[in-house]
């Protein structure tokens, strides 16, 4: 008799944001005539680059020929990818990666949750609180977690580093023993950034202690502020305890074209293994590499005209950011976030809780949010507003929300 | 202390095919001078279909305008895609499923991969011997597959089910108790395919002991002979009892395009729990869909066009099958497979051993072929050829074998 993974039944309820898609299904069907205004879930808005479709052209009629045509590539990424991204994303910012140090994939989602394949499962994991759900349900799919205590909407086992006003979103190192630490910066859902200081601290301690940081900067190329480090690999040490995931998803536009990479060093050894061969291994036997036609896409995000147009879309987004922000501001909210981020952390009023200030402002200002409970109990109390939509609907929706306030 | 997940370091060696490809490059070094021809790996050579090339096209113009862009997709695959699954694939066929019994991915290998996350790790393995490595592999990365006994090339805690020339390939069903059975029909890799009365024995097996059938039929367009099941779905009860793995790699010229799509029919179910919600809930949770670019080309393999297209091609490589089958027998080899299947399985002569005739088809004929002791000890005194070749090259290439037997 076959037996199931039983961790899953161990996963409370549903996932966040489908969740949340089941409440707004059920508000739109009972109110048909209303337009939604979406700033809900992390979904860009804008087209792929003039640059990325070109490429994608070409490489579609490469494919049309048995002269072009590609058909398995390796699993890691073709070099040229692999180089333009070693080039750009690194050595332009003064940081030395090679090549097959980076291992292209189809999501910094997957490569989050797959990475846990290449640890031992009686590793202490640890995660902030609010934090990204994958990092949680992944590591309790696996057996990492322990047990769900609903009472407290937390996992036994986990080591839970709270982000709240008080620490200014930013988690202080566990006092008691971890082994995986999952970092995100600029952070998802709070906005917040990391200083060079506090990576310097965690790359510290994770060298003093044999503990790997696990480094989610799918959101560095909101960074406006000079002093911010976009890569964990900008501070001194990292190589020798960090994994750094990337994606084009947020940058370029690629959430329904999908591409993303993760930055394993040679250095980075544990048990006496290099890191980056276990996940080689993984790679090489539980995934294809990424279509061709979307790599040579997400080549030409490197390109002049693909960065010119690159940077004009985050513009974009981050003008919507800055309105978002100072909207809910002068409508007397506390906000954070959302100047080197594409998120935006506002506390609810009146201390309502976030599912509650979810359903207030989908009912009365027609808008989707995200309840910040859903991203952990230290998110109680918060929503958070992303600044992907088209500038008019976002410009309406703070319009909407400060009406209902 | 980070810990690793210690089963990777139990792998022997490199990948089989990565083995095949450090031999053939240090060949090449050697003797730059001589023009190989590669019948190993199952890569195709064929073009896509101009019916999808002209979607893919299509699609990438979608996504250059507000208007058309697609982000975030479903992660279980868009319905235009599941629909037409569902009815070309299956009702065509006589067979009822239902679009949300189908998970459209980046391919079979991935979905053959991951599937061990919805299981328990105590569940006994069973497997064809040879045997697609990917099985093997990802079960022993999970713990699943105990120890590996270099002296006899066998996991100690996997159960092998021999197929060989006695018993026509065809594996026999396990005498001990077995929990998830990987079957793969037309069978990669020695060309065998099974009869509906074989698959019938399998799934009452099944059904009777609670195993589930893990069914690998990404060979299933290559076969000609209408009495045999394109799917396990053909057989009554496989729907409490398996799950199958489709793949558009080798049907219409995927392997660098990547989509696939793996089938869990709602009445399979394990420790009261539906397969079909765990599967979900972990590509939900690990995985983040497939370019929808790549769909639109995959939906387009099952228009009027596609269909013509396709059809072409698998005469094209079943030619190539004919030729390498009628050659190889012609010199005086053993051979099996081809005629419903692109793989041919070949007997090596004098008893030869697989690696040694590999070295020597390599070196004195420049043909790369697949040794069978890679696939497992069974496929020790074989080789597989593939018929994905262009028709000029692989004719070349049984005339220079001839010559060299």
């Amino acid at each position: 008799m076959a037996k199931i993974n039983n961790n899953f039944n161990k996963l409370p309820g549903s996932y966040l944001f489908s969740e949340i898609a089941r409440r707004v299904a059920a508000y739109s069907q009972e109110h048909p005539d209303r337009a939604l205004i979406r700033l809900g879930i992390g979904d860009v808005t804008r087209p792929l680059p003039a640059a990325v479709t070109a490429a994608m052209h070409k490489a579609v009629d490469e494919m049309a020929t048995a002269q072009g045509f590609h058909g398995y590539g390796p699993e890691q990424g073709y070099d040229f990818l692999r180089n333009a991204i070693a080039q750009h994303d690194y050595k332009a910012r003064g940081v030395e990666i090679q090549p097959d140090e980076i291992f292209v994939s189809d999501g910094a989602k997957s490569d989050c949750g797959n990475i846990g394949d290449i640890f031992h499962r009686d590793n202490v994991v640890a995660v902030c609180d609010p934090v990204y759900p994958v990092y949680v349900d992944t590591n309790a799919m696996a057996g990492r977690a322990g047990e769900y205590d609903a009472t407290v909407g937390r996992w036994t086992k986990l080591v839970y580093m709270p982000c709240v006003a008080e620490n200014g979103f930013s988690p202080e190192i566990p006092q008691t023993p971890v082994d995986l630490i999952y970092l995100c910066f600029p952070n998802n859902p709070t906005g917040a950034v990391a200083t060079r200081e506090q990576l310097k601290a965690w790359v510290d301690h994770a060298n003093r202690t044999g503990a790997v940081i696990l480094y989610d900067s799918a959101y560095e190329a909101f960074i406006t502020d000079p002093a911010i480090p976009h890569s964990i690999f900008e501070i001194d040490g990292a190589r020798t305890c960090a994994i750094e995931f990337r994606s084009f998803s947020k940058t370029a536009g690629f959430t329904g074209t999908r591409c993303a990479y993760t930055v394993i060093p040679k250095e980075l050894e544990r048990d006496g293994t290099p890191l980056n061969s276990l996940w080689n291994r993984r790679q090489c036997t539980k995934f294809n590499g990424v279509p061709y036609v979307v790599q040579r896409g997400a080549e030409a995000v490197y390109s002049p005209e693909g960065r010119a147009q690159v940077k004009e879309t985050i513009q974009y987004y981050l003008n919507n950011a800055k309105v978002i922000r100072d909207g809910l501001a002068a409508a007397g909210l506390t906000v954070s976030g959302g100047e080197n981020s594409p998120y935006i952390w506002a506390r609810t009023p009146d201390g309502m809780g976030s599912w509650d200030f979810f359903d207030k402002l989908l009912r009365e200002a027609n808008v989707v949010t995200t309840p910040g409970a859903g991203f952990g109990p230290s998110g109680e109390g918060y929503i958070r507003l992303t600044a992907f939509g088209e500038a008019d609907a976002t410009r309406q929706a703070v319009e909407r929300i400060k009406v209902v306030l």
